[in-house]
């Protein structure tokens, strides 16, 4: 299945527990090199990592006079426009992941919204529709426990969409379902003609046909993030202004620590690669939202709605 | 009963008025080894204060010629990547937190939200409802008390949810809720019949279904929040940066102040993890925000709107 | 009466005049020791200035060697622990004056829409209320002019409600009023009241209804704010690196300044805890807005609508 | 007429063609003193090059002994304490500028507001006004080409209101409307009436009082802007803040650049103090905002959805 | 055809694959000469170049006593108002990017309710209008399709906007349409016309007017970007600012890297200009986002929903 990041999943009591943990900063620390971060960082870091111990080499050698003397040493002092570059690089780096923070927190609440009025279209349907219309109620009901999947296979690729929808819809509106280009507009094609044959008052089709619509921007916005990255031109420059400087950061690290160094520029290169490296992976955050967990859980409320439904057990209450 | 930080508390004026006084810089500081954020990082500052002694010791016995001369200094001097990255650190621990605080502030204001909205739902009942519909009135007043109780449960661990119900519902309403998987849901879906039973003008049941509909997006945006962290990778990525520093940072302290650089260590160790912890801290807010006190107050507003009901005091007025 | 600040007063074209002058700097700076946020801060900046007088008096008699030659030297060097957290102490404190500053802003913008929202009530009421239900009208206009007074009363301590109301709710109603618990529920209750005997349209009643359910959001987004300062952790963290931070800051500046280091002291101190103390002043903000001038500019504009009523007027014009 | 930056206009294609082209950097750089920011700077910079220079002639007679020996010296070391405030000024000048964008932001989304909903507006009354009603469509069009106007006469001074109407409304309906004292609200409820006479269908009435609402929610914004600046203390600090940090400067400047350091000061003056002189330039956003053009614009397209009315025109056209 | 920045353009999967890459950083270095940020910025980094190359020829020739003697050193060294400065540039630089890209995101996200609404819109045609009202139905949807294109054509310059509509609307409609002035306002007209005549019951009507309105605050937010731009004295002193800044760097850079300094000024123009470039870019987004792609997917997904109409493909399902 496609799950870029196992980091993120539905929250218990219980992580949150680990999660507040003191003993977090140990975990962390030791883990450091299991770390997806990390993993996907080596190529970078090993780079600069490299020049340092080139710098360190050539240096070496020239003040071992094993190289002609008139070759110029390499080192560079620090100076004002390090300075001011290295304060602008950390603004223009955390800037970006915030906003790509920002894109992931509105995705996952674009879904929180789809979970919201799912839930609350299918309260409507219960309590609007005529009660003899017990067909129709369960198409809605069946309908609306799709969308969520529908959404998700249309948002992320490597789906098996009709295993999923097994036992939600039949064959024939599976068929039916996959043949459209865009299929959540179809599920909402779909459900308008369920709550148009409903025969209901405008006035509750019309509190129906708002949800409709919260589902319609549900779904472009969800659209909107996946189609549309951070402008490349931003995330050029940052990733560009990055390397320009974790490459001249050996340069000026060599004359303070020598051989320690090395060591030093692979682990700023990792700390400032990082934040980098946060942002692009939550930048596109369907990937990365359990998505899968969302789907399970919105059905398992719409079918305990719909199966026990209150009406029947309101019968033994006293109004 | 689980309240994790009991420093949040609802706030009255005569609260305001210590909070603003200038005597409080005093207090803090005289409070600062009691203070649940000391208390709890008392191991990450203890490792840094015990590397700090380390690299101490080894440099005595080093400067002493009682360890082998040609073992090496450990001291590191401050340079470009230092400053690069401690400007960095410090935003990207300031902005997390200051996610964490806007998780914090949108459950606030997502219970702020089911306070306004059960006050308003009441009232329109009272206005809407037929006048001899008293056993549905009161139903309708009782199941919306009884809402925040279940939210609460719903968030919290731990909760004596059937003895807060006492007094608001039957037992066998209360049997018929705690048999729901999702009791929020049921809540509403309890709600929603009660509405149809009344008969309304259908312009009228909709401006109820609207309330309705906002309850169902204050619990989703709260499981929401509850749910989802902030990205894990962005969490551990801040706290590996924190911890990296902070374990480096004895290293180039030592040179400049000696023995006081322990001491220094373990202050500058508490100001910056402090920041993390606060963050941490509010990151799931339903464990500190006061919601007891919330339902309460919600109960409190709604009983007070039913039984001294405007209608029979505004009898004696002119209209 | 109850006003913190004084500053914070209704602008006129003539207030922003001044404003804009280029003179402004010359004033804020002569006007400095008349300040309010510079004498509550008194306290501290002196206990600041205390500790630099002693740093100076210790290491001046050490250094004429009338202390016993062992005791140490207690000046600072600075160093990358310092300059860690100097940039960590400004970002937390500018953010946390940031978020007092977003709470100031959002009760002022909860005061203009009960503005707005007041005066669109008034409006509706008098264009869908039948021309002959005179009383009724009245009855809207003035509970509607109650309403902020009610609400201002709700929100500051101190005031003569009873009073405030002479001349607007008859005797009898405002003790009706003032023996509620929750007197801004109790004026929308009553509004409901009059809406509802007014007999309309159900489509009509619906566009009233809309307006009252904002006045709950604007009552109960105030009360948020009210009772729920930014979290205490949050505040006193930031208070207590401040203090850390101005304690440590004259044992670094004597070296480099001596006695002139005593004045920085005082003066460094009052330029990081006024920004602080701006936060303070407007985290609770319904102390230091004008909501009297806010009141009556509300009544002034409803008693206009009412008493000048458009229909008379435009009776004359030509539809 | 009113208009303090004639830099404020609307844009066309050909103005971002400018804006965009690399030889900005040259224009802006040549243009410098006819810059309004510099010339409305002109009497602080003139005191801090003031300061520097006396910095100078003070230290350089000391020097050349032509002042008592005894008498000291006035320059001052750079130290923790100016490293740390003047990254806490930078943070507080600029966070305060953004706040200021925010309100000019908000005003300019108000103001657009107002188009969209003046145009939807008299959409709706287009479509929904009986066809026979010629003489109150005509109304509600003119009447909402007069709202803005009316708007911006009262949100700035010195407007010619009279003559502006002059073509929209009768000399009846304008003497009717100059006499209120709250235009605005006049003109809504002028237009409340006009809605009301139509004898519209409930439904497609609460439209239209659904855009009369946006209007009161656009007119009470922009009057929260204009009468409510940043808090006082927040903009004095800042300015009190940035005024010490410059007449420091000049102390600590001499001892690297001697008579350079006059030029240098001035020079930064103007760098910051323009930060802070943008910020309060914008706060008041209706003096710089080009509101009568906007009028113009809504007067334009109104006129040419009414008197182009495409009734007539799709008549043609096989629907 | 318009199209400033071939990089924005709507992501696939593949391109998220490719965007993730640790491979970029290689990619983006060895594309730096080819990217239009550093094409476009060509003139002022050779003038920073130029300006730092005259430094070192000054200075060289000075030293090298060919120039007289009693000419005096240029090169200046680091001191407080340059870092202080330093630091207030960088927020500001950031800070305009930023909201540059507010604005940019925003454009996107009306572009994206823009596509949301439309399908909207027509989900709601097909399930409202009456089923024989064929031509009806087309026209709604024809006119929907046409509706994107127009706000296309209003929003960039140099398109054919009548070849574009070809096989959508007819050469009469077409002919109708270019007539107007503000066309978008136009097709709303034309769209209520066909609403109107749909007759349908008044609370479906409102529904579909509704989303009328929304296309009206699409079109008008539209044009308040592309007619407003960040105020021009913010842009102008950010521009200044950061000017004057290069200007002085390569006074100060020549003592520490001699001929290096030249290489250094270029480099660090390259990466802080860049950043401003960045910022002026985006700011009127509608010459860089993909609108002809928006315009080609609404019309796809609508000509799908009427074409596959869903009621066809329902009769076979089981309700």
């Amino acid at each position: 299945v496609y799950r870029r990041n196992s980091g993120h999943r539905v929250f218990t009591h219980a992580d949150w527990a680990v999660h507040r943990k003191p003993s977090r900063y140990a975990r962390h620390l030791a883990l450091i090199f299991a770390s997806r971060i990390f993993r996907s960082l080596i190529p970078p870091i090993t780079a600069v990592t490299l020049i340092s111990t080139l710098v360190g080499v050539y240096e070496t050698l020239l003040k071992e006079h094993r190289l002609p003397a008139q070759w110029p040493h390499v080192t560079l002092a620090l100076g004002q426009g390090f300075q001011l570059t290295a304060f602008a690089l950390s603004l223009l780096l955390v800037f970006r992941t915030n906003s790509a923070y920002g894109r992931w927190w509105e995705a996952r609440m674009l879904w929180g919204s789809l979970t919201n009025r799912t839930r609350d279209f299918v309260r409507q349907c219960l309590a609007f529709f005529p009660e003899d219309a017990k067909r129709l109620r369960e198409a809605a009901v069946l309908w609306t426990i799709a969308l969520p999947y529908v959404v998700k296979a249309h948002l992320r690729e490597g789906n098996r969409l009709e295993s999923e929808l097994e036992g939600i819809l039949t064959r024939d509106e599976v068929d039916a379902l996959t043949g459209a280009t865009h299929r959540p507009c179809f599920v909402l094609a779909a459900l308008s003609q369920v709550v148009a044959a409903a025969g209901l008052d405008p006035q509750l089709r019309q509190r129906l046909d708002t949800n409709l619509t919260a589902f319609e921007d549900c779904i472009g916005g969800c659209e909107r993030i996946l189609r549309t990255p951070i402008p490349q031109s931003y995330t050029r420059h940052t990733s560009r202004f990055l390397m320009i400087w974790l490459i001249m950061m050996p340069f000026t690290l060599w004359a303070a620590y020598s051989w320690v160094s090395i060591l030093l520029s692979g682990l700023f290169a990792y700390l400032m690669l990082g934040i980098d490296e946060i942002g692009v992976q939550i930048e596109e955050p369907f990937g990365v939202l359990p998505l899968g967990s969302f789907c399970a859980t919105i059905e398992r409320n719409l079918r305990e709605l719909h199966y026990s439904n209150p009406e029947a057990r309101f019968a033994a209450l006293p109004w």
